[in-house]
């Protein structure tokens, strides 16, 4: 089990130098990951103690698979891994942010990016996006 | 009352040119804010359908505060806007991904983006990182 010291109040949690972890009632904790070389924004997951963990001795993005209730260790089996850059807490660090190497397409649908459609005028439709950057 | 469509099942979801948003448990959806010109990414947020509908008809961020319990225009009382130049979907559309131009910064701190502190090799301690671009 890993454990992690728990979330400080108000502005101490904001500007601690402690890795602090503020998990959710399900115990877990949002994690974007951010291709490092073009910028895009590549998934948004989730990560409970033991991924977050994982992902930091390791340099492998690891996440919480909330379908399957189990560890997912990215790229295990598609091949389409993750060496993780850099990880970042936000400021009262209830979401991290990996830059990361991505080989393959980060989207289980092939693509690039799990944000491949962009909301139209209408507010309604979509349409397929150019990649963003 | 904002209605959308309820999420579709599965692969149609990944690939509808609907906008279907999956909402939470708690009626939320996640809400990543990335500079539009830097690529950086400035925070993550939570939006209701009401928060949503408004963002896509105003062009202002517009979230949902879970520590306020009300909706909240990005800005409104700091200043600190955000223009939105682009709204994507992910895949299963748990998630939406603003690109926007940011008056003033992002972070409740006053600093530009949430995500200033990096998580150090040992996995525990945090240091204050360059700007990420």
């Amino acid at each position: 089990m890993t454990d992690y010291s728990p979330p400080l109040a108000g502005a101490a949690q904001d500007e601690t130098l402690e890795l602090r972890p503020k998990f959710n009632a399900d115990g877990l904790i949002a994690a974007i990951a951010q291709d490092a070389t073009s910028g895009d924004v590549l998934m948004l997951a989730w990560m409970n103690a033991e991924a977050l963990a994982a992902t930091l001795a390791t340099g492998r993005a690891t996440y919480w698979s909330r379908s399957r209730g189990a560890l997912w260790v990215k790229g295990e089996t598609s091949g389409h891994t993750q060496a993780v850059v850099e990880v970042r807490v936000d400021c009262d660090q209830d979401a991290v942010l990996l830059r990361v190497r991505q080989t393959g397409g980060a989207c289980h649908t092939g693509r690039d990016s799990c944000f491949y459609r962009v909301v139209g005028p209408d507010g309604q439709t979509l349409s397929l996006g150019a990649k963003s950057d």
